[in-house]
């Protein structure tokens, strides 16, 4: 009952066999090697459009860079009171990018909204050379609340950003649990919607440790090879990093496993409301916040539960907790067996009231 | 016949292996797992003394974690003038320092001696707050070079450093080899002789991507985890950092695959020599740096040998070169075979004298 | 009619003639002059205890470089969210302190409150090393809203502070109104409740630009020279810096022209308020806002009346402004005179209804 | 008998005039004001050319600012290996550039040369990703060691620059002297020999705290004030900077100041070479290197004469010292009078042979 984080996930057997297949022989280090370029040929496949793609193997490595790329030390990266980006990398955009600031709005379930992001940048703090300016926009998906942005939710925010001379920036960390959330095609909820960098994340979704800098503005590449190399990010047996990603953008693999994940967290939320228990945030990829009585988190916890409690602004009044209860935030993985949710709504069932069962039926919708 | 460097060289079986059986079930993020907690424990057993140790995937990341943590911004690292770390990583030490002086003396044969490091130390730049103050010796094992610091060279020059309050980092990139080519235990090649803090390379000695950050002295290990974190150099899924790591330390495997990259380098510095070419350095560890005819190396180059032209500064007299001759730097690893070897042996003798062989006889000494 | 700002102002007649006097012979370069020591000797006596000082010429460079003495690159500095230091510094803070977070936390009337600086605490970002760790309180002394913090208003926040580890820095641009206003003891206002480093402004205050950075504890001393020195801040001749701050130390000079200050805002405020003008804030200082109808701002305008417009989300429900109003800063400064106070005022009246005065009389208490 | 520097001089009378006069009435802060129009005026003017000032009040400053627009955090800045910018300024260069690298190129007397430059610039370390790129050359005009680079000379050294892609910038703490000395046009010294930003410096030259950054090319313009501002360098009260400096440059008083310290080191060398001692470089400025036996250097410090010693890889063989022999530095500033050389001298006699005066007559060459 293990539902911390999908970064406690294994690799996929597909991603370990794919290491073993590259592992044959000498190739050119630091990237420049054949499965590089197969990897940023899927991606271009993938995406539509020709994209530059720069490997590593963290998603703070990926975010931080990418923002370097469009964040000079005296600009702001705009996004998430609450993204992960914001507060949960000790402070790797502002160590990558030399000092610039990270600006936070607000918005309900941890989504930007086109009212928050305008009131932010219509403030009178961004005039240079007193303030820094704003920079970059950059959004999570999905959000660290655990929804995801419709393409055209992202359009609106891009247009914006783009009108005030901002460079846009996804955090992807679990960008395949939103496609598959939207159904969305990947260019549409990227470049076609004003997306011009994004962290693609593999290491959630059943990579070791892979992450890909897509790049759809060209002139983002300039330079980034040096960041990446003083950073220590440029791996000299390159080919394994890259071989993850293959094995995994291989046959719709990342789709599968974040259908998985997200299947998982949907059988969760179903379980849970079908106990009376309120969800904190919709739940739209692979992340489940449930309001829980203390005492039944208590429970849990003795009962070797494992999972994180939160604490949010983002949550929508009608979604908001009571004095004794605390969000517990429940993430799947590809690796979250139906058996495991099974087992953690069993185990409210038992604290709860030992031999009762949930009363209402599974089929009621989750939000 | 490519010899360009030991990171074109693929990972080791036992490290594929390991991934695989690291490969199973959830484990705590962030190298809270168990394969880190015994990899620390056998590194205390290889250095006879506990040691803390943080795990990253470049030598980079790993050096330039290591000078952070010794030296301020207003400080200087004190290396030899042609070390890796002075020049050949895009001034990570510098971004990771937040802006110190990388400080290179000079030093035959790839080597600082206690005379080098003496002068530079008594030069009259080091007063603060006008200058930047020495923080930080830092030493290349094996050397950039391919040439070994002994027990004592390496003590007499700490102690020098220790005198002016100097900390002391070893850059072990290829501290296999140096271990196997000295016959001298970890302990007496690193903290019995005054080193404080050791980039402990496994990359090029079997790894997929994996170098430990060990710590001797334990005032160090304080904000290094925020560093890493900072850097995008804490993997989530930290045990298969580890498990490559504890492949290669199990049984002595790292010490195995170092005897065979240096045997194979002796190999071919015999070979050379027997066919009257001269060494631009001796050949210590697994690098071979020899002076080619222009007109041989073109035609090597030719022929398809792949290797690096090298310039020193830090070649003995007695092994300069002559006008129309270059350095051909030649490096082995694990998994070069004396077949390879012999094959580019074979290419010069093509190139030479069609059909005419080796003079002397191979058991000549090498230097 | 120009009500800008304090720095508008020209130097006070006393500053220039010590700088006159400090022109004579040779003196020792970077501060080892004999004015600066005076200058320490001073301080201390003023503050009632030994401080170290370390002087500079801007605001900005006192703030950041205090700022980082107290601050690693990966923890963060708590101040209120409208402070100057958080926005209007184009980011020094995060220079100097080599990409440190500033964090802003909400209060009204431009005032932290322990309650929420204890919330801000308490939330869940500050576990290294996923997060920054919070290392400084930052108090603006005056606030940027211009109001003051009494001595047990500082003791309590910095109480909290000291309790989870945070050292404490004031930015006292404006200490000087700050001190005649609480008519509190300058070391009542510092290190008895709790301030370890001070900002302490002179140049908004009479000098042509001196600031003193005032250290209370000792441990903050350590490396600041070198910090100062690499930032530029380091005067050759120091003299010149010292002896602004002398002359405006010297029989309380600085504490007469800030009365003045004080004095013309307090006239103002009265003025505006018998006219049924709202203030924004109470009026502690030396700066006055003002809701100003949107129709009067344009006609005050248009008659050459120089102020900044602002906006704030500090300003409490009892003064909150209409739809069609503007908040004026208006700022005295010591050079500003009941003359063009009362210029101010008549352009008022003048615009609002030519040939009418004021119907309240002056003696009515502020807020 | 100080001769230790030309920042221990007090300010010029004008200086203190300039800045009374400027301190009348309420001015526009960080240097929108009237007088720093006419001192970018006055510029122009005298480089014949229009030009953008940014003005600073260090050295350190406008050296650290101007490089900083120049290097990239993953480029090198190359100068003379004796220069002030690398050793002298605590590693601001380092902390402006957000870590760059500073390497220094031999070259006799203080001076690079075309050979020296274009061998640093052909070495195998400036490949990247994997090496910093260099980026920038800084010329100190006048050099460290005291002497000049005549307009051609400077030509020379900028095209290889040029051609390498490498941005050129002049550290001209000591510009006048070098103007002076060479009778060379401000144009012939800087854009039209190549220079791109000049640090133009007043401070050593007569002025209380005075650098103008002066750009010659436009593109440099972009974020300088955003770089200034954050590194705490922009003055509120910026007139009384810019008032300094146009004191100085009317009426060609910063060449009359110039003059006369050079005048006073020409005396003092040929004083000294009348006396039979050698100096370690020719004397083009306002310092003198001259070689003293190591009983007459401590007589004269116990004399209290106050003067630095120096050491330096750069002295020409011919100009090598003995054995027992120590570099003394001796300084001029406008503020020196001739008194104080021949006081100077004489104690010179005073200690060799008490009542023996000086055997060759004072018309001598230098050198």
């Amino acid at each position: 009952m293990n539902l911390t984080s999908d970064n406690i996930a294994p690799a996929h057997e597909a991603v370990l066999e794919a290491l073993a297949a590259a592992n044959r022989g000498p190739a050119r280090p630091y990237g420049h090697d054949d499965v590089n370029a197969r990897v940023e040929a899927m991606l271009s496949e993938i995406f539509e459009t020709e994209v530059a793609a720069f490997l590593v193997t963290t998603g703070t490595a990926a975010n931080a860079l990418s923002l370097a790329q469009m964040v000079p030390p005296w600009g702001a990266a705009i996004g998430h009171a609450e993204a992960h980006v914001m507060h949960d990398e000790c402070g790797a955009p502002e160590f990558f990018t030399n000092g610039a600031k990270m600006v936070g709005a607000p918005g309900l379930d941890g989504r930007l909204t086109p009212a928050s992001l305008s009131a932010l940048l219509a403030r009178d703090f961004w005039t240079p050379p007193t303030h820094v300016a704003p920079a970059a926009l950059t959004l999570s998906q999905a959000t660290e609340a655990g929804t995801v942005y419709r393409p055209g939710e992202i359009a609106a925010l891009t247009e914006i950003a783009r009108d005030k001379g901002l460079r846009v920036h996804m955090d992807g960390a679990r960008f395949a649990n939103a496609v598959v959330s939207t159904r969305a095609a990947p260019a549409d909820l990227t470049w076609k919607a004003g997306v011009e960098a994004l962290s693609f994340g593999f290491t959630k979704n059943g990579a070791m440790a892979a992450e890909a800098i897509v790049l759809f503005a060209p002139d983002l590449i300039k330079n980034l090879a040096e960041r990446r190399k003083r950073g220590g990010h440029t791996w000299s047996k390159g080919r394994f990093v890259a071989a993850q990603i293959e094995a995994l953008l291989a046959d719709g693999l990342w789709l599968d496993l974040a259908k998985t994940a997200n299947a998982r967290a949907a059988e969760l939320a179903l379980g849970l409301q079908a106990r009376e228990l309120r969800l904190a945030f919709p739940v739209e990829a692979n992340e489940v916040f449930v309001w829980l009585p203390a005492a039944l988190h208590e429970a849990l916890k003795a009962k070797g539960a494992a999972y994180y409690v939160w604490s949010s602004d983002s949550t929508a009044p009608e979604r908001r907790g009571g004095k004794d209860e605390v969000i517990a935030r429940l993430i799947a993985s590809f690796a979250t067996t139906s058996k495991e949710i099974a087992s953690f709504l069993s185990a409210i069932d038992a604290v709860r009231a030992p031999g009762k069962k949930a009363s209402r039926s599974p089929g009621t919708p989750l939000f």
